[in-house]
């Protein structure tokens, strides 16, 4: 099998890896995310310095372009990053390393780490959820990779808010209290003040932001169906957090239902970077 | 092309036809839904008579057991509808007529019958929605129909519920204020206490129905990001809801992305029927 490269370009780092799959990495290196000059410089002289390598597969943090057919395909399109609107990252990376380059989110990167090698293996219809500063989520429908008029988006779904019992009015520059805006662990640090980690042991937080997750996952599994959800990301990592959400997602379903396994996912935290390894596969000649 | 059979089997009435495509229907029969005995009894008599055809396709009110690897294929399961619960119905029909039969949700079937003859016709990922007593909703992904761990209930997703300016605690069994809880034919009758034929003209209403439908749909778009989003059903018959819904859902994605085309099913009222005929196609000999 020939040797890949994946790159996970994320909102505060890259990460890059070139081997064939988890247990052959022969080269790892994470990257700050600093100007769109600057990083993708550095990413492309570690693949020089790494490679050679037959293909290169990249999971963008977004919005992005991933349709093969636009003239704007692998860019980052309206991310309120400042400076990274309309950023061009698979094709500045093909033409700098004259190499196929295969461009998808980052999260549906990570959906096809974990069906190759993973906690998605063997499954056709599931979806891969990341809680960390925002919320993105994934998956395949029908063993294909979900593709639309764009790509989900799941964070920017709308979930019901009390506010009576959560006054806060939400993170999200766009739409205020949407899920990622109400459940991502931005939201989670403007809401108490604090950060996720210093928040350990307060049951009130976890509950609420149990039952915030919970709401979401409930929309997905009634608009894909998954056989499973796979949910990750840095404030999943708040240890009672997984088993508060199933069973905040059993209640509300209350029985209409069979509720999909909930888990965690299995490649974690390298889900993106391997999937992206995987994806350089099916990077186009 | 062989003449094949299409069934819609509704909560209110089953939709038969015998044909070949929309141009080519040999007989059409509408038959009540009283009991399972009964209205399964009067179906296959209408096969009987209208007949002989190489496969059956039905697409059914759920939930169902669309699995055919499941000893329950072809079942309405878990129904809330009095007697239907359990009610085995691809199977019966095969050992009654002896031909084969394929199976899905009336809504996968819908959508198939769009997609074969009316508005997603060359489309990969689009879903079909209906707004009549309740909810539904199906679809394809990557050009398949949407299935998974069961299949897809788009009416039972939460959305945002103004308790002060709604106090209607929602006409849902199951969940109370879900989606179908809040905007179904159902949930506006119990609301405002007359039928949405006896409610035309009062903006108050259809600027709230509006609302409630493009809160849904806005998480279909999230999840699934379909190229093109199909409403039909009797409540979308209201004159202006249409267009109401389509604005409602731009302003509430607030240029986060692009908002994907919102229309009518082409083949209204027949999407399922004929949706149904095109099923057949796919029945295993």
């Amino acid at each position: 099998m020939s040797v890949l490269g994946g790159i996970e370009a994320g909102g505060s780092k890259w990460e890059c890896a070139v081997g064939t799959g988890p247990d052959d990495l022969h080269a790892l290196e994470t990257i700050p995310t600093t100007t769109p000059v600057e990083t993708i410089d550095r990413v492309a002289s570690f693949f020089e310095r790494a490679g050679p390598v037959a293909s290169i597969g990249i999971g963008s943090f977004g919005p992005v372009d991933a349709d093969p057919d636009s003239p704007t395909w692998g860019y980052i399109t309206s991310t309120p990053k400042p400076g990274w609107a309309n950023t061009s990252v698979a094709q500045e990376m093909r033409s700098r390393l004259s190499v196929p380059v295969a461009f998808d989110t980052d999260v549906n990167a990570a959906a096809l780490g974990e069906h190759r090698w993973g906690a998605a293996q063997g499954l056709d219809t599931f979806c891969y959820v990341t809680v960390g500063t925002g919320i993105g989520g994934g998956g395949m429908a029908g063993g294909k990779l979900l593709h639309g008029f764009g790509h989900p988006e799941f964070g920017h779904m709308r979930i019901p808010h009390d506010l009576e019992l959560d006054p806060f009015s939400g993170a999200c520059p766009f739409h205020g209290d949407c899920w990622e805006g109400l459940a991502s662990g931005r939201a989670l640090e403007q809401r108490w003040g604090r950060s996720p980690a210093e928040l350990d042991g307060d049951a009130r937080v976890w509950n609420l932001q149990a039952h915030y997750l919970a709401l979401g996952l409930v929309s997905v599994v009634y608009v894909l169906s998954p056989e499973r959800i796979l949910i990750g990301g840095g404030v999943m990592r708040h240890p009672d957090l997984l088993s508060l959400v199933q069973r905040e997602v059993g209640r509300l379903m209350n029985g209409y239902q069979d509720v999909p396994a909930i888990m965690l996912p299995a490649l974690s935290p390298r889900s993106g970077v391997l999937g992206a390894l995987a994806l350089a596969q099916s990077a186009p000649a």
